[in-house]
């Protein structure tokens, strides 16, 4: 996958670069020919208000309005409604440093807002390919984009923080380096942006954040006129587990009649788990949780219970001595 | 985990040693001391009603009284409710096939079951570790107990396809052989009991049934004094990949502001994708879904919209020539 290749175009992190809504009235910050590479320079999700020394108290006065600050959108030539637009995903470089972080109450993002009355922020450094939490923790880092999609057919400013058809917001955790990301184009020349970049996430991203931070992505824009596809897909070799080999894994299950409270079910008990038995606050836990467990649909049809589980790799403990 | 191990007492697949209710009035088959291996000869979902020449339409007219045919009650010596029962699961052994099947319209069982006017079917011949599907398609086999619990608190006979807080039908795929699974006691002994085996399946068991079979479980039964669980919990080492370590997928989004419909969208697509791709018939490819595709909850934060993945692993095709 991850052939030669030259950049044939940059695009800054400057102001003119950067746009906070999906909206296909908006000028290119770039036109390119299907099958070139551009290497993205991207913000964080919260356009720089925290830095390496924030807290939580930081995070819980931050403004949302330029949430997400996108690199973008790039045209590409030739690219009309119905085509999907190909994305290979040749580089990621972050920088350095990173972000999660949960915001209680009347934000209400995140999916268990009402278990928490205070605010929770972690500042990660990030060396190369680790990243350092609480107590010897170490997460490994396998960067992706949070946010890439191209412009929707309707008209007007369009919310970053849903994904829809067209991607945006997808937070889908195997968009790694080599995966290759196909989206269904609406508007002509595609408008392609991206941007809100993870250092790593779990699947569900339970607080609402990875390990946020700012990121240089490289990656190769073609167009497919043979496929019909109407919402994004994906081809990716994971990571599925931290060391991309089967290792052990605490589960814990989430069983309800609704899909959304199974879920918030599993990572409850998780969180007691990591309280019980790995001596984390339960506001650690819960950032633990968005950056490195995964939940899986374990089963959907024993009807009326549903069943969602969370997994905990052991490997990102220390060795006990 | 799979130290060596004498089994202490066998349970037969006779009559006398099979419920298809929970209820916590019955009869134990078995009553053993904490730390004792049991080995439990497990039928099938369906209690023998097909065999390897059934057909799609045997399974439209199969009864589903006797579901879930399970092995037990087995009773704990000095087992008490708020303990939690400790299965350590020792070894698997199918019996050389399986099937895996679909039911539409008014039985109503399964993910899509509007999708589809005909029962499917698909009966497999299993050698050793690998399952044959059609066009040269192997899946290799992890097998596990689909439904694994104790009795209720609740009075009663109660309906074994739902799982509830002290286990039962779960379906969750990673509990196979080196697997321990917790249970909630809600009754003294315990009263537990398995069966409903599968020789594998995907997250998220789409078409209700995975890969079902008749099956030896040995298991080693234990009780944890000291644990503080409300649903069931595992430690597992997967396996999370069909190979056991990163390998391709192909990955299709379900985006949607309802998870179940996120969840629905998700397999329609890979359908799609089964077919286009891969020249399946869209009912092949749903039995495919159910025996090895892997459902991701990959964000259920970014409002409205939540996002389910489904995950192909393209191991299972023959190379081509």
């Amino acid at each position: 996958m991850s052939d030669s290749y030259t950049i044939d175009h940059r695009l800054s992190a400057a102001d003119t670069n950067i746009h906070s809504a999906w909206d296909n009235s908006l000028e290119p910050a770039l036109t390119i020919d299907p099958g070139e590479v551009v290497r993205f320079d991207c913000r964080d999700a919260l356009d720089g208000q925290l830095d390496i020394d924030s807290t939580a108290e930081d995070l819980a006065n931050a403004s949302f309005d330029p949430v997400h600050p996108l690199t973008g959108p790039v045209y590409v030539e030739g690219v009309e409604p119905g085509d999907v637009l190909e994305i290979e995903l040749l580089d990621f470089q972050h920088k350095g440093w990173g972000y999660t972080g949960f915001m209680p109450g009347e934000m209400g993002l995140g999916l268990l807002p009402e278990d928490f009355e205070e605010a929770g922020l972690h500042i990660w450094d990030l060396d190369g390919d680790v990243g350092q939490f609480v107590d010897g923790i170490e997460i490994p880092l396998d960067p992706f984009p949070g946010t890439i999609g191209v412009a929707p057919a309707a008209e007007g400013a369009h919310d970053t923080l849903p994904p829809r058809d067209v991607g945006g917001n997808m937070d889908v955790k195997h968009m790694t380096e080599g995966s290759t990301v196909y989206l269904p184009v609406e508007v002509e020349g595609g408008l392609f942006s991206t941007g809100d970049c993870h250092a790593a996430q779990g699947d569900g991203e339970v607080c609402v954040t990875g390990i946020e931070c700012p990121m240089f992505v490289t990656a190769r824009i073609d167009v497919r006129k043979d496929m019909d596809i109407h919402q994004p897909q994906l081809e990716t070799t994971g990571p599925f587990t931290p060391t991309g080999q089967d290792e052990p894994m605490y589960g814990t299950t989430g069983i309800s009649d609704d899909l959304m409270d199974a879920t918030k079910k599993a990572v409850r008990h998780m969180i007691d788990h990591l309280e019980a038995e790995r001596g984390l606050t339960r506001g650690e836990a819960y950032i633990l949780c968005s950056a490195i467990v995964d939940l899986k649909v374990s089963e959907v049809v024993d009807a009326p219970n549903w069943i969602v589980t969370a997994y905990l790799p052991e490997s990102i403990f220390p060795e006990e001595t």
